[in-house]
């Protein structure tokens, strides 16, 4: 760990002052001639067979430039697991069947939304209502209507962990208990909804311009249910007004929109509404986690069993994952020798789940997280010490899922925890309602296994020096807000000796790009760093060699580069400008610019993580025993997250975790009754606004991660999974009451503390 | 020569689809948040001293957003010939004095054109006015007025040839004639003004959406006179409507559009309305073209000697180029073994001159081409015949500047066009007022001597294969309607034995390609093709080496590639599919895609091109006597383009040149008083329009070039030379009188007749 002179420095986002002016622009706001506006018509049933479309009336609107339904596909099923074909499930429009309360079945493209809206007003679609199912119950009875034909049941995901032996584990243990936990549906609700236009050109070539995380994914999904190639689609990401794991995926407005572009010949732009976007898109998938974890008197954990049920919903998507990080992140961040998991994630008829933001963690932590405080209250030890005792250490490994774990700050983030938050004092002396609670987490940083079937690396950078001092960097990375662009620069500019405004960064677009997977599973910190680092270093590289002569070097000397200069390690005084030194470079081949290639493909890393990161909360609360409400006072986090490549950014992941991680623990409940969102607007869905906010803090806790590039980790998602228990663990505190469901509402409040106090009169 | 699957087919030129229905987004149709537009002040004086300007009212005007004038500027001047810093002598806005009228003073962005129009009439500017010179007696004359201070003279360029004895020459002719010629100013008049759009980010970094023929030169200009890096700057080229030498330079619009983004944050859009593409734009050269030529009784030339004075307007722009190109091909396509030319190049009052199609060439051929005429007529013989004996041949050189004529058809040309035009009875037969001529021409075919002084390769490109099957080319070549993407693309899917539709072709941006010079010279089709060949063959080689492997090679195999298969050469059934060769070669890296770079500058090729293209037209007219009004009946053209690398855009290239060439020859006259262009409308300026052309033939005489790409060279510009010669030569034939004077007006036709048969009454 040198000593950086832009790495670690708090550079404000690059993109925040166009943002904020004004002069961003956003995929929404593309203007082109003759651009069409399309609509898509959406299922009124939560399954059925489609027996009919009638679209006659509706294409003799006039206005209306073409209407397609599911005849007019290819029948191409896609999904995200297509390294397993049975898992690609779903479809741009419905051929046959529809399978939940939104499912697209016909997609307008008219000269504008009135239109459009009209048009789809005046489609036919004749439907066979068919049985459906809503609930694990109903989805899992034995002969239960399946959701998809062809499956023995609606499981149609089962993941196994095993590791030591469970059953021996709990025999040894003191204190065995089992409790059971449920997550709701969370909706993502960045500002931006899903956005695209679509253009095709007359050769045969696909763009489309797209609010999405991953350029490539989309790309790959758009080639496959097209019948293109995938390099006849370019996939231009502009800016993106959040996507917190929403963006992942493929969506129908990006089917859509690119199938009515080349069937009018006209770009074409699908907006979802704020309702759609509660409706039609992805949540996070709602868990029912059966957990029991048998510990030593002294509060050492033994044994753990964790048996979860995931509401996937209509089709598949990213819910595998899901289903393998809630088995994995039960683990985490402890030391449990003996861990056993069954995951099932279950085929319903109600809007289909997939990634968000602390993806499949957020709910087995709260579990865990809130169980540990039950432990420690039953074994009369301070909770703080209890996770102190069994927290991870840099050095372990998870046997099958993770070698060794390479970098671990979470023994030093609960002690900065404890002496920030005076633990012991509040723990000891808060008044009655008021409680203080804490919550341990690790995240990945930087998912491994290839689900997706890429044939390329996971990261590929291009660096080009140029002969005036500046650099470029091509990166498909897909700034989505969190501020990739600015840390990746960061990087180059600290390898080649520059400073952050000499660089200039082309990013995520498929085709001024060679590869990368996407903005997920907090990857492109350590996948794209890496990958960035290497090209710049192989550019560097090449000057070297040329600076080297120049300066006559000795075989021992060796070369630096730092403040706008090479020069000589051992003799700083012999230096020349990088801007002459990349000239002098750029002449010895014949005037090419000199360009570094890097790619970053993990290696050794086991089934799951380039690396991890951990960290610990405590939430402060005050409740209200009258009205069930719960205030938090404070939120303080202690997070690792490797080498903070920019401080700044790492705090204002924190503040958005913070806000995202509260909305869960007390608020947002994506609502469903008979597959029907009952709560499809900001008015019904009740997000934390900025008064809401209690203070958040936060304390950088810095290891140095060997995997990641300058010892970086991630610093994104983990911060939102630990609020929930966080939140719990205080209520307990607060209130002696147990709260096992998120979200924590009043009402639900109100009714524990009911609960508990008829339990106390006798 | 082989035979070619996808080089020499008439492919239809890649964007004409998308045009014609209406689909491209030229950079007018650029919308963006906040877009601000800019209107440019002009002077309406042709020399002056600005003494004050008053921005004050304007300023105040609401929607008015920022008034720029010269003292807002860093005042550093440019030009194009960087390799003369005395010849950058041209401002974005004048600091202290005006040059000519039309001359950009200050520059306003308002929030629409009406604001920003209305405010240039509230900017007060105090000049005080000087003496100016118009004409070259005045420019020339002892003690004139000085267009910039600091040069002796206003004759700021001076260029001379001496190749043999010019005065032995002369002594040894049977016949030796003078004659002087006259060039109008031309107007280039495409579709599209100059329009851009600039836009300047708070990191520091200018982007400039453009119409332009370099995107290069524009941003070197920009960086240069904004005190900005060269890769601060980014230059995109939309689609453009048409340049024609008019858009290689740099214009006080992307100057001022640029400044101003820079000034108020927000993007600026500024567009010259018609009146200042007639005004402010550059023009063809106006020159006065003193000749004088010697030869043997037989025919043969013996010794020339060329004065030629050419009005280059205020600034000097590009006309340094055209003084020396003008001295050069006022010596092609013959063998003269003594030449001399001496070219002066004077500053005047008038709006500057600069490049246009056939750049510097058809000046002196249209000189040449007449006093041939005039000759053949003298000695007797037949002008083709003349041209015949004296043409250029095959491994002819010229000293001091084209070491080799590699190739050279004009030959067969002249015989080719004296078969189709059934030259020799016509020339007997054909009835009293009707005519028929002949005209040769040679043009350059790539410009080579590095005036503008740059560090890049004059062209470079790179080629990434897919595993797919597709490939991406990466360019910075300006396709300006011109067709050069098209035929790129051809030249890839040729060298990688793919199909035209597996190419797709990124261009035109400065960001996402390495270097070019622009589209100027008629440079494109063998610079660029070069270095794109050179790319896809090193990205071949590095997948025929991992196909070696895979099919087993033996020491003395080769591989070839064709129908999208690579194969043993000697075995063509053992064969894999390209797209399963590059994956091959793929995997074999890690995954990182196959990239190919490469780059060409030409060496050893001599002081102006890197080929020579040749040609010969002949036109027939009917002059009536009555009216002077000459039509022109068939227009026949054979050219010598070494291998058409797509015979439709070459026939295209024809047709546009032979509409152009007709106007120069017959109607378009950019005319002035006192400074002032007298028709600056399409009203008062006469293009030939559709109705107005004749019938035009084309014969492509294919030669092999062996510095082109496939054999290839120049096949847009030299068409347009000859039009003149051919028309005026069909005149004399018709009529028995001389024109010497472009363009040949119904009046001026009318009075040589008067003039010709006074003489003949005595």
């Amino acid at each position: 760990m040198g000593s950086y002179s832009v790495v670690g420095k708090s550079i404000p986002n690059m993109d925040s002052l166009v943002k904020v002016t004004g002069g961003a622009v956003y995929t929404g706001d593309l203007k082109m001639p003759g651009l069409l506006i399309g609509k898509i018509l959406r299922s009124p049933h939560a399954h059925a067979r489609i027996l009919n479309i009638n679209t006659a009336k509706a294409s003799k609107l006039p206005g209306v430039r073409r209407i397609i339904t599911g005849k007019d596909t290819l029948g191409i099923k896609y999904g995200m697991w297509r390294v397993r074909p049975e898992f690609l499930d779903e479809e741009g429009l419905a051929t046959e069947k529809v399978r939940y309360l939104g499912d697209a079945v016909a997609a307008v493209a008219a000269i504008d939304e009135d239109t459009a809206l009209e048009a789809l007003e005046l489609i036919r679609v004749e439907y066979e209502p068919l049985p459906a199912v809503f609930t694990f119950e109903e989805a899992m009875k034995e002969g239960a209507p399946l959701v998809h034909e062809g499956f023995k049941s609606n499981v149609n995901v089962i993941r196994k962990i095993d590791i030591g032996d469970v059953e021996k584990g709990f025999k040894k243990c003191d204190y065995v208990r089992e409790d059971t936990f449920h997550t709701q549906s969370v909706q993502h609700c960045p500002m931006e909804t899903h956005v695209c236009v679509a253009s095709y050109d007359p050769l045969g070539k696909l763009t489309l311009w797209d609010s999405t995380q991953s350029p490539y994914f989309v790309q790959v999904n758009l080639a496959a249910t097209l019948g293109l190639r995938e390099n006849d689609v370019r996939v231009i990401k502009g800016y993106v007004g959040g996507g917190f794991g929403n963006k992942v995926e493929f969506f129908s407005n990006e089917f859509c929109a690119s199938l009515l572009a080349m069937k009018t010949g006209r770009p074409v732009r699908i907006e979802y509404t704020r309702r759609e976007e509660f409706t039609v898109t992805r949540r996070r998938v709602p868990e029912i986690i059966k957990m029991k974890t048998g510990v030593k008197k002294d509060g050492t954990l033994v044994a753990r069993e964790s048996t979860i049920l995931l509401d996937g919903g209509a089709y598949t998507g990213q819910v595998p994952t899901t289903t393998m990080l809630s088995g994995i992140l039960g683990l985490f961040p402890y030391r449990i020798p003996n861990y056993r998991y069954l995951g099932q994630r279950v085929y319903t008829n109600n809007k289909p789940s997939g990634a968000m933001r602390g993806h499949g963690a957020l709910q087995p932590n709260f579990a865990s997280e809130v169980q540990l405080d039950l432990i420690a209250e039953e074994l009369g030890i301070d909770p703080l010490d209890l996770r102190l005792k069994n927290a991870m250490q840099a050095g372990d490994g998870v046997p099958g899922i993770a070698p060794e774990i390479t970098s671990c700050g979470l023994t030093e983030c609960i002690k900065k925890l404890k002496e920030s938050t005076h633990w012991r004092k509040k723990r000891k002396e808060l008044p009655e309602g008021r409680g203080i609670g804490i919550s341990c987490y690790a995240f990945t940083s930087g998912g491994i296994f290839n689900w997706f079937n890429t044939t390329l690396p996971f990261s590929e950078a291009l660096v080009k020096l140029n002969n005036d001092g500046t650099v470029n960097l091509y990166t498909r990375a897909a700034d989505i807000g969190q501020g990739v662009n600015t840390i990746l620069i960061q990087m180059v500019a600290e390898d080649l000796g520059i400073r952050f405004e000499d660089v200039r960064i082309i990013a995520g677009d498929t085709e001024t790009s060679t590869a990368d997977l996407g903005a997920w599973s907090s990857r492109l910190t350590i996948h794209m760093g890496n990958a960035v680092r290497k090209a710049a270093l192989d550019a560097k590289r090449q000057v070297f060699e040329i600076v080297g002569e120049k300066l006559g070097l000795r075989l021992h000397e060796e070369l630096g580069a730092r403040d706008g200069q090479i020069y000589i390690k051992e003799r700083p005084d012999r230096a020349i400008s990088f801007a002459e030194a990349v000239a002098a470079a750029q002449r010895a081949k014949d005037g090419m610019p000199i360009m570094g290639r890097g790619a970053y493909t993990p290696k050794g890393k086991g089934l799951v993580s380039s690396a991890w990161s951990f960290g610990a909360q405590a939430a402060e609360v005050e409740v209200n025993k009258e009205t069930g409400v719960v205030r938090v006072l404070h939120l303080t986090t202690a997070h690792d997250c490797g080498t903070a490549i920019n401080p700044r950014l790492v705090d204002g992941q924190l503040e958005g975790s913070a806000h995202m991680g509260l909305g869960q623990a007390l608020s947002e409940d994506l609502m469903f009754q008979e597959g029907r969102v009952l709560n499809p607007s900001f008015r019904d869905y009740k997000l934390f606004t900025a008064p809401d906010m209690p203070e958040v803090k936060s304390i950088v806790v810095e290891t140095y991660e060997p995997e990641g590039p300058f010892g970086a980790k991630e610093a994104g998602e983990g911060l939102t999974i630990p609020t929930g228990g966080a939140v719990a663990n205080a209520m307990l505190h607060a209130t002696g009451a147990a709260f096992k469901r998120l979200p924590i509402t009043p009402e639900e409040t109100f009714r524990a503390l009911e609960k508990k106090a008829k339990k106390r009169r006798p």
